[in-house]
């Protein structure tokens, strides 16, 4: 099968909300009057992002979703998003179960493949996402203030807990594993989250290289300290055995791909942000806050600093 | 390094066309009011695209300048790109040379770095770009009407020989060479065309995948048959024997690589595109017809048909 039948069979759907989809040499998009676009790309490489003989119908899923949850950390609504796909040869078993995995999130979230290109290689996946957002109203990193609150969407730690099963460097039952896989596999961007965020906390990001390493980068933007107490971290609902692995606060302090929103947010707005966590039936959690200074701390239970070996996952460095 | 360092050092532009560039989950761009915008996406993988001993420098250029490519065949004004590299390793020289190079050429145009990613695995490099048009002004595929003159932008064929000197097929004199080789490792977008064709032209394709294999897109989408004749064709300046090459004819009609825009136009528009032709000091060129009927038929000097073994480049079929 050649590249145009390739294409063609798999990647061409729809796209009633672009002025012209895939097959030119370039797609046409009508920006919505007066918004922005947030523009973002991502990739995932065979061997670093995923292991090879991963389920395409996930990787296909994941691959969108990891692009989907940048939208989510800017407030944006995801509308269209182009796909540059190696392949070591073309497969149409694989390539069918991967298009089944990214099209069904896509059509959750109503974004439109609007183009990109198919090549032979090593598999490594390019997708950028476009997404829209009222002027001056996309969650920053830059914006967070002195005395904000730090939330997050969830639990932290269970996809890397997978990561490290699957390595052999620990071994989960089967219910942690099932629990942790689908954290791993198929995360769920925080779409409906973010786009509510804007108006209501002030800097936000994905939690994609560590919940640490990632406030970081807020509180690096900002100019402000983070302060993170541990006792008030959301735990995944694993075994009381898998969360006392020693690798178990590793993984929920430094682990990325669990894709949960870490925001901030004044504290006049808590009881709106928690009314959102009710509406939305998500386990908003309130973990620490900002403050003049820089870096970020981590306090025990009992107001203590505590130090950690390693503040996240580098793709040059480890 | 790490990749934040890497980042950081040789892909952070200023980008005074953006509302915020790299650095956080996505960056915004405010489109200008009223305008389309066209999006198109474009890899090139090592082995594949380019030789693994390829100049950095001209492999950054290139790799801007064949998504550039894409915007001119939509008659679009590129504004912004995001960036998605895969490296072996994270070499300073290698990558400051490919930022040279690919700057180099975005400075040329105007358009800014905005995003992307950089991760280790198999040299990859994906660039996503966003150009502006006007609504219902773009240069579509499928807009080839009954009678429209094809045109060329310039010779093809160049940048294919020079691949097959690379691999051996065939040996290239000094000169020859230097020029083949300035084609295939340094095309020059045709922006400028593209954007002067708008109003004046009806359809238009770069030529990426072989002059004839690209003129079958148009006729296909348009519904039409395109009749080239071989005699109307520019040829490369080489020498007598590169022209009398057997790879030589092959080379002119189904070689990819020189970036060469082929664009339709009514009978009536030729005066204007001749002055547009000496006003781009470009060597435009009229080659044949598009009319009822379908694929792509070429004549010879007596106006018979012939036949062509292989008519362009595919990805999964050669």
């Amino acid at each position: 099968m050649d590249e145009f039948a390739l294409i063609s069979r798999f990647f061409s759907r729809p796209t009633p909300n672009s002025v012209l989809g895939v097959g030119d040499d370039a797609a046409l998009i009508a920006p919505t009057a007066g918004m922005q676009i947030a523009v973002s790309a991502d990739t995932l490489v065979e061997g670093r992002h995923f292991f090879a003989d991963v389920d395409p119908v996930a990787l296909g899923w994941k691959s969108l979703a990891v692009n989907l949850s940048d939208m989510a950390a800017m407030g944006a609504i995801p509308r269209w998003f182009t796909l540059c796909l190696s392949l070591p040869r073309a497969d149409a078993a694989w390539l069918e179960a991967f298009a089944e995995g990214l099209f069904a999130l896509a059509e959750q979230h109503g974004v439109e493949l609007i183009g990109g290109d198919t090549t032979s290689g090593p598999l490594t996946i390019s997708i950028q996402i476009l997404g829209e957002v009222a002027p001056g109203k996309a969650l920053r990193r830059d914006s967070a203030c002195d005395g904000d609150d730090i939330w997050l969407s969830g639990p932290t730690g269970a996809a890397a807990m997978a990561v490290c099963h699957r390595y052999g460097k620990l071994r989960l039952d089967e219910d942690d594993l099932a629990y942790c896989a689908e954290r791993l596999d198929r995360p769920q961007p925080q779409i409906a989250l973010g786009h509510a965020l804007v108006g209501l906390a002030h800097a936000a990001i994905d939690v994609s290289d560590g919940l640490l390493a990632d406030l970081g980068h807020i509180a690096q933007r900002s100019g402000l300290a983070a302060t993170v107490k541990l006792a008030d971290l959301p735990l995944p609902p694993l075994s009381d055995e898998a969360c006392a692995l020693p690798q178990f606060d590793h993984c929920l302090l430094a682990g990325g791909d669990d894709y949960q929103l870490c925001f901030t947010a004044p504290v006049q707005a808590r009881p709106a942000i928690v009314a959102l966590g009710a509406r939305l039936a998500l386990p908003l959690a309130r973990i620490g806050n900002f403050s003049t200074g820089r870096g970020v701390h981590l306090l025990d239970a009992n107001g203590q600093a505590l130090r950690l070996a390693s503040a996240g996952f580098n793709h040059f460095n480890d």
